[in-house]
């Protein structure tokens, strides 16, 4: 254990990859952790893949969990429609109930194994207006939750979440990862990416992606359908 | 979604069998969640699904997760040896990292998909003398997070985790099963049962078992080798 590792949740998405590109500009050595969950969007993987190996990680793992058994998610349960209609208000069907406090709680799992405290993860303030568990209070809880439920925490080197794009929308996202040299053309957000990795252009994660990129007067390096 | 539904996280061990007994008695709806996390006692599974027949449970999932690929623990890495020469000080070898926090979190997401806000762990003082996560302060920090990880309780309805057996010892909890009914021969403690079912009799879980039927003057109906 030095204090120069950290683990990270890495999704194939860009704010993810963003985060290990700050994180190796850091100089940190890197244990990338992903979660095969019975998304729709399956081969996200790969994209996490390809963005652990460009990053140079020291590890990753991807755990296959059981939480598209649950349902309840347009992300996990094909007998529900993504929608396409626009960003809306409220918590939206792609909600996957009590996801990031799953994943979450395995990668304080991995900080007990690995005698590592510091877990990055790519929430941030676009995120949070329509999902729970990606709201600065959340993270908070989270940390407290931490540091009393973790054997690191009772021996008094608690792990400690850290978000560090939380106060960004996606532009700033991606201007920071752009200066990191993060290559975009490896990441995907879509929802409903097809075999072939190409986006759908319509779903809530395509709609805010494109309009970042739009707003930085930049062509999105993701192939779209 | 009725108030009467409680969900109850059921590991065939003598605790939450206890818990699901005072549940039966109080007349509620019980949705049971277990895991195969890789636990070197895979077969305590059995005696979760008896349990939950014997308690006539609305409905039974068995979760499949891989914590065992994190490795770090004696319950689920057959190259550590589970400590046989009686209960230690600190947090044994036997505690698997975050183990109630990842279980907790996937109970969180089933309260979320099911609208059911009552969940129920048969956590207990002579647990939480070893594991951090049994102890009170850690339901406390848990219940907190319910409250801001989920749609339910941005709704103003959050998930409550209630841990009745909190503030028993093992003999008290016995004793409250057998007054409800509990047939504690469906039961096993043990972290080392064999592929019979027989306990080892020797392990810190069989020790404390042993020592509460002693303790209350009665055999322990469960089969030892």
């Amino acid at each position: 254990m030095t204090a120069n590792e950290a683990i990270l949740l890495l999704s194939g998405g860009l704010d993810s990859a963003t985060v290990a590109g700050l994180l190796r500009r850091d100089g940190r050595v890197l244990h990338a952790l992903s979660f095969d969950y019975g998304q729709r969007h399956q081969n996200e993987l790969d994209y996490a893949r390809a963005v652990a190996q460009t990053m140079g990680v020291a590890s990753h793992r991807i755990l296959k969990i059981d939480l598209g058994g649950l349902g309840g998610s347009a992300l996990t349960d094909a007998a529900l429609a993504v929608p396409e209609t626009g960003v809306g208000e409220g918590i939206p069907i792609t909600y996957v109930p009590a996801r990031n406090t799953v994943f979450l709680s395995y990668a304080l799992a991995l900080a007990e194994v690995l005698g590592v405290t510091d877990i990055y993860v790519g929430v941030n303030s676009q995120d949070y207006s329509g999902y729970p568990d990606c709201r600065p209070a959340f993270i908070d809880a989270f940390n407290h939750l931490a540091a009393v439920a973790t054997k690191l925490g009772v021996e008094g080197a608690a792990p400690q979440i850290h978000a560090p794009l939380q106060q960004l929308r996606k532009a700033g996202i991606i201007r920071a990862g752009l200066d990191v040299g993060v290559d975009y053309s490896l990441t995907r957000s879509c929802y409903q990416l097809d075999s072939a990795g190409r986006s759908c252009g319509r779903c809530d994660a395509c709609r805010l992606r494109l309009a970042a990129f739009a707003e930085l007067g930049i062509a999105d390096p993701a192939p779209y359908r």
